[in-house]
């Protein structure tokens, strides 16, 4: 196989279906993810039997446990990927609203309208779910897409494209509009990202790793973050139950998504009070606490101690570990969070209305809160209704992203035959 | 000098006054910009005698006489650079709204801040008025920028710059807040745009072969638009006079300006009708009409006609030369527009609803217009106040580009105590 030929048909039919699927009315495109959704109920024993293929490989070729987990398909991820599919349709389209329609002087009336952004690039691990989540955003924000999901998961993802095939066929829609890349070659991931004349932005779903090599080498725009250094800083005028509940979330719900909290700031006047508690709280867990001098102090006696050293400020643990660090307000902690966060999000909690605002105004990240805990930076949290990723960048999508970063604003112009003086 | 390291240090002065420049109060930002407006009408004198230099040695240089003009700073360019100072004081400041914060039944509250977006890096050329321009826009969007114009406006662009950090000092902002690049060796934009450190975003404003250039080298994101070839396409349900007007206005106003319109599209039910008429206008002011085989039978005894090749469809004339084509419905004009635009601004003129509600959603272009004259698309026409720049691409801003196009948005979320189940 020729992968780079291969890759260019790719492109080739991907900017095509762009075409119709922009013009796509929203019926059609509702009907497709449907019949897609139904699809993948009836047809429940041949996805489960391709992904025990692909299992099968996975386990012979000595895959680790946790991406094992992510590969299976049980029953339960099954329903949940046709539900999630019907969770899409009762989405608003976002395409071809038109706002902001203003007359100016001249008599002309100017505002901008939705449209997609043409053609997505998806680049993913071996999550199946994966494939059908990023296939039907695409398809509800009029775009054509590319699929690259991790090579383990071919077998389940060739079934699956199958379904979605149908489904678009179904519709009266280009079954191009949807591409699974067919080979499991990686060279075909170097030319998906450097075919700007086919694909108009790249999302990668993965680890650093992958997302950094990514970067040096993609010729296309990316929608991405690389990592979540997260912090929560607990002002001295906090409600202590609030710091506890929160700050205790922000770093056991999960340990490893990119919105847990990696390294808690604690005012200086309230950390006698509350670091111990949190202490008991993160000892349940047996959570590492790595704490800058002062907060050592404070912390003495907890059975897992370290000395946080300046790496520890930069690190994304993903891990039962948190650095703590005492600081003298609120402007401290805002320069310490512009300094080493990885500006994914970041949370102050406080009674202060004044340190509130401040902190919302100056902290530079993709989501900043008060009083409520970073695990909340999330497109489903948030309301978006589904989640194509999270940027940490600031052109384009910035945080959650869902259908709407999908998509981009054209200018409009209604006219009555007006001309430039 | 060492361009790296002086480069390196704007680079870090730059990042560190965004910082400022972040959380400045609109006040503060008025009254740089009034402070400034104030001090260019007061050293006129002096800014002329500084562009006098740059005149006299570019003139020695043997400049082209279009350079020239645009180097050179009349008593009237100086005014209009301190009246559009004062426009921008009287825009409302992008930064800080905040807008859709909206309940979910977690009891968070999400919405979104409208941010800076960092560092505005700007490459332009000999042109004393776009150093202001620009200047006041990134003070206004509450950005640090640094400027590069072409060498030959050196010795003007320093004494604006004496001004610009005057009034940034007068409003208590940081002066590092606009810097202008001191020396004109090339290897300075090199390096500007090679730093995605210090610099957020490039707005190159020049011609095509310097926009392909950075296109090539630069590894920060960039606003821009590579070239216009924008097209009218005149309907057979059009009111004649105004598709009289309109492709006599889109091409005549002004022949060098990205949105005038560089190719005619014409059904061929009107053909007959409507391409005599225009060929009288166009005849008036001595266009070469190029045309493809049908439009030239219709166009016979035109003095100025010629056969169009494909490369005319590809080709930005900026000069009395258009080309011509008939195609057979709306169909095959939105696909002609679609292979061969530049994605910059495209019109239909037509009295037909459908069909203008059709062109309006199917053309992939940043501005699409019903009934009126390309030559509207501009951001000051469109009611932006002002204008950075113009983009034809997806991501980020698309059409002209105005405050808000240097701006971001992130999330803010104001909690309760909330933490994730």
């Amino acid at each position: 196989m020729d992968i780079k030929h291969y890759m260019n048909d790719v492109g080739q039919r991907a900017r095509k279906a762009s075409r119709a699927m922009a013009k796509a009315d929203t019926g059609a495109k509702n009907k497709a993810l449907a019949l897609i959704a139904a699809a993948i109920r009836r047809d429940a024993d041949a996805l489960r039997a391709a992904n025990q293929k692909d299992m099968e490989a996975a386990r012979a070729n000595g895959l680790a446990p946790a991406m094992l987990d992510r590969l299976a398909l049980s029953d339960k991820a099954i329903a949940t990927m046709a539900e999630g599919l019907e969770q899409i349709v009762s989405l608003p389209d976002p395409i071809g609203e038109m706002s902001n329609m203003k007359y100016r002087p001249t008599g002309i009336q100017v505002g901008q309208m939705r449209v997609p952004l043409g053609v997505i690039g998806i680049i993913y691990e071996a999550r199946p779910n994966v494939t059908v989540d990023a296939a039907g955003l695409c398809i509800k924000s009029g775009n054509a897409t590319i699929l690259r999901g991790g090579s383990e998961a071919i077998h389940c993802n060739q079934a699956l494209a199958k379904l979605v095939k149908e489904g678009l066929a179904g519709a009266g829609l280009p079954q191009d509009a949807v591409q699974i890349v067919e080979t499991t070659d990686r060279a075909a991931v170097g030319e998906l990202i450097t075919m700007p004349q086919y694909v108009d932005v790249i999302v990668p779903r993965g680890g650093k790793g992958l997302i950094e090599r990514l970067m040096k080498e993609s010729k296309v725009p990316m929608i991405k973050h690389l990592d979540g250094i997260c912090h929560v800083y607990i002002d001295d005028k906090a409600d202590i139950d609030k710091a506890l509940k929160i700050a205790f979330n922000a770093k056991c719900h999960r340990y490893g998504t990119c919105n847990t909290m990696e390294t808690l700031l604690v005012a200086r006047g309230i950390a006698a009070q509350v670091l111990p508690k949190l202490a008991e709280l993160y000892g349940t867990k047996e959570v590492e606490l790595r704490a800058d001098e002062e907060a050592g102090k404070v912390l003495a006696g907890y059975p897992r101690l370290a000395r946080a050293t300046e790496e520890d400020w930069r690190t994304e643990y993903l891990a039962a570990i948190l650095a703590v660090k005492i600081v003298g307000d609120v402007g401290e902690a805002i320069e310490h969070i512009n300094t080493y966060s990885s500006q994914h999000t970041d949370a102050i909690v406080t009674e202060d209305y004044s340190r509130a605002m401040r902190f919302l105004r100056e902290v530079d990240s993709a989501s900043v809160m008060v009083n409520a805990s970073t695990r909340f930076a999330d497109g489903f949290e948030y309301g978006l209704g589904a989640e194509i990723g999270i940027s940490n960048d600031k052109l384009h999508a910035r945080g959650p992203v869902g259908l709407e970063g999908l998509t981009s604003l054209k200018y409009v112009v209604f006219g009555h035959g007006e001309v430039r003086e």
